[in-house]
């Protein structure tokens, strides 16, 4: 099979592939060696062509119906399948992530793919709403009015580093957009350009073989800001799917805002994770949570938005048994090699500035490295009263990296988490002892979250329908939304409304028929969803 | 009645009325003389107050269950009603309105706040959504998911001059912030301060009445351009509700961006709303299109967000027949007071622009004023060529003015709406043999609008479920949402997930027992709405 999933650097446009002069390279981050071969560094001309490929596909993918977009999803799910274990392998020469981390994480990314397609085909997110004429209403006669939820239009997408699979070309952005109707431009992630050729490959290819218009999906491989901003700029472009760093998704929204027209940006940006652990189940089980805690913030080298990189807790002598037990677990843990050597320059550079801080009490670091690149995990505290007199310290270490704060009493945590930014998610360690006390905190936490939870741990981002992975500024850009999950769907959606309109221009779902058997809303009063076919 | 419902030019801060040094007063726009008596101009002080209530408020406010959210908004509701003859004299004078479209409006306005507190009854809004837990699923179990919509947090809300009731201190945007369980600050515009007044008492005592907390709602009169920034920019505020200017909404939009915490604007600002005659409704019915054309044209002096302002038609004979028993109606069509003397001089500048361009014709206007800030109605007619080639033809006259677009072909009058900015909304006259013709240009057309709307006319928006009074940049600053119906509380909503929380900490929508009776997703799959009561 190896001859049919080429990596040669190109540029793809639709169904035309293309090579530009201006090449870079990826990195294997654990040798710090250049991969093979080199791949074009798209500009603006291919911007241009891949908008303008979009948006003249858009009106017929946008019209297509449930059971050709939910196929869609499936097959490209198949096709990335059918690249095999070449595709696992040139990811783990890109990320340095392990085989059954990448294998597991291909699983997630196609099982995604055929969630939305289960969606697609329910119906339920087209929102299909009629309120009937009602032409003897007094004063005035009331028109039909029925609404809908139709695409927005081309959808740019940033392929994060962490995830070269879940989170990149054909990952939650990709597939909401997709489901939604949006044709997609991806720009790829750089560390990772031949995982993404692979990915975009299969995708172009699994739509070939559907007859829809090629210009559903282009991919832009590229290394320079430059290219991220112009696809946003592009007039064609309509709203912006992004994962990746505070700096990365602010510029992206600045560009967005400034438009002519200005458009949606969805960044998932930046998280610390606060978890509160709660005086009776810290008594009970503190040196078995410990050894939990390190295992979350350790696997993966800690890359993960929902890295739990804060703790919270009375300073009390349980605490201090937690602390003893997470420092002797973390003093075993091996050194494992990061995304990119960018990536883990800007983790030492967090580490150390954590190590030297007057307040700052070093916990215990993990075992040293014996390669290049990689993550040697460190665990810090501090008390509550440094932590608020210096916002520095909630800043996100991007690893395995975390504060425990030591807080006098649940006052002074529910002062930390009223100062905290907004957050991805908050966890609550808590026995039925503690129940009483959380409940006072959790109204506040939940308003600095987009996911609060109980008795386990933020890392593992079930793909679901009451998934939110999102939060308040600078958790996301956008709070009103999640970026993992079947709701993703809605960031690229908008109603619009159809009054007194003749039924052979209405949107199937609005027709009197209801030929698509979609659930709808009459008069205020919803259906109960189709069955899942 | 008349002691009850003073209009003294107070701030109101929750419970408090405070009174400031700085002043401004009211002008009836039919007279041009001043109104008593003087308003406070609120500053950053008022500001600072009225959003240090609304956060403390919000906690407890966003926890009400739905029966104490929907009965305060129906004693907003009857609280308006009973200040009686009082609102609508005030309301007339601070307009220029007539007293039967204040009237209508006022039934607007609390019909508008009793289907919010039936929706929110209904419970819909919560979008309940439960994924089980799946312990025994391999290779990793699920834990238990649950997702609801929460209050975003305090909201502010700018009143609008042409709706001194349904889009002001208690229109839309309130109504639905505090059926979403946000607390709401007002900033009353200038041009009706006494009508503000009487409303935002009637809000206070309704809260005073029903125990909850004062600082759900603050008033804040003023006609400086900082109090609204400020209050944009204050931290406790979390999102924006506008209607008004473009200039206005950008400003806003532009000052939340800024905030270290950015937070959304929903700005209704700018809209030509295209009408298009098809041919064989040309043909059929031109003169009896026409007059209808300019009551609606002409209704309220064209103070509407939806007005008509632009007609794209074949340049056929029956075209001329059109134009020609359009401009004997406005021949005949009075003069009308406009709300103001910023807005009269405004329209009488767009107006006099547009009799100037040399690539346009005065059709007709209509009979001469009598009075002061009356607007005399304007129609003008250009080609489509001349319309492509210069946007300022296609800028908002707020007011009676539209311009009739000749057209070669159909495929012309799809190049004219391919080059339009987004629209509130659109309208089609078609008859049965204009249908397939029209069903080609109709994705195009809803792909920049928020309502497409076939044989009727754009003014007079109805408040229900299915409307959708939003569109594409710049008709809105976010075209995801609407501000009139019950989806524009989702404005105000955000999702927050809980994962394996005990009950006892779980909002009450959410509990395995489900206390409230609302529909919920269970695994996917939507219960159909509880009856409403």
């Amino acid at each position: 099979m190896e001859g049919d999933f080429v990596i040669d650097g190109a540029i793809l446009i639709g169904a035309e592939t293309r090579q530009a002069s201006d090449r870079f390279t990826a990195i294997d981050p654990a040798t710090g060696q250049v991969l093979a071969p080199s791949f074009s560094s798209a500009r603006g001309d291919a911007v241009d062509a891949a908008a303008a490929a979009a948006a003249a596909a858009f009106p017929v993918y946008a019209a297509t119906d449930l059971e050709t977009r939910a196929a869609l999803l499936e097959a490209i799910a198949d096709a990335i399948m059918a690249v095999g274990d070449d595709l696992i392998v040139r990811a783990m020469a890109e990320s340095g992530l392990p085989r059954a981390r990448l294998g597991g994480e291909r699983g997630r990314t196609t099982g995604q793919l055929r969630l939305f397609a289960q969606f697609v085909r329910q119906g339920d997110w087209l929102d299909a709403t009629i309120d009937p004429a009602l032409p003897d209403r007094a004063p005035l006669p009331r028109p039909d009015l029925r609404r809908i939820n139709m695409a927005i239009g081309p959808v740019a997408v940033f392929g994060a580093s962490n995830f070269p699979l879940a989170f990149s070309v054909a990952g939650g952005d990709t597939a909401s957009a997709l489901a939604a109707g949006c044709p997609v431009v991806v720009k790829g992630h750089p560390s990772h350009p031949g995982t993404g050729e692979l990915v975009a490959r299969a995708i172009a290819g699994a739509i070939a073989a559907s007859g829809l218009p090629a210009g559903i999906f282009s991919y832009l491989p590229g290394e320079t800001n430059e290219l991220g901003g112009a696809l946003v700029a592009h007039p064609a472009i309509k709203a912006v799917g992004f994962t990746g760093s505070r700096g990365g998704g602010l510029a992206l929204v600045r560009i967005a805002a400034a438009r002519p027209e200005p458009i949606p940006v969805y960044a998932e940006m930046s998280s610390i994770n606060p978890v509160i652990l709660f005086p009776a189940a810290l008594a009970a089980r503190g040196p078995a949570l410990a050894t939990a805690f390190v295992q979350s913030l350790t696997m993966g080298s800690g890359q993960f938005c929902t890295n739990p990189g804060l703790v919270l807790a009375l300073d009390t002598p349980a605490l201090d048994g937690f602390i003893a037990a997470a420092a002797a677990t973390m003093g075993t843990s091996a050194a494992t090699t990061m995304l990119s050597p960018a990536i883990h320059a800007h983790y030492e550079k967090g580490v150390d500035a954590l190590a030297g801080h007057r307040a700052v009490r070093t916990v215990a670091r993990g075992c040293p490295d014996t390669g290049p690149n990689q993550a040697v995990a460190a665990l810090f505290e501090t008390d509550a009263a440094s932590f608020l007199a210096d916002r520095a310290l909630g800043d996100e270490v991007f690893g395995s990296s975390a504060v425990i704060v030591r807080c006098r009493d649940l006052g002074e945590v529910s002062h930390v988490i009223a100062g905290l930014e907004g957050q991805l998610t908050a966890t609550l360690h808590v026995d039925p002892a503690d129940e009483a006390e959380a409940a006072t905190l959790v109204p506040a936490i939940a308003d600095r979250v987009g996911r609060i939870l109980a008795n386990g741990w933020p890392t593992g981002v079930e793909v679901c329908h009451a998934m939110v992975h999102g939060g308040p500024f600078p958790a996301t850009s956008d709070n009103r939304t999640t970026s993992v999950g079947t709701l993703a769907m809605l960031r690229f959606l908008r109603p619009v409304c159809f009054q007194n309109l003749p039924q052979a221009l209405l949107p199937a779902a609005l027709h009197d028929a209801n030929p698509w058997r979609v659930a709808r809303r009459i008069d205020g009063v919803r259906e109960a969803s189709k069955p899942s076919s």
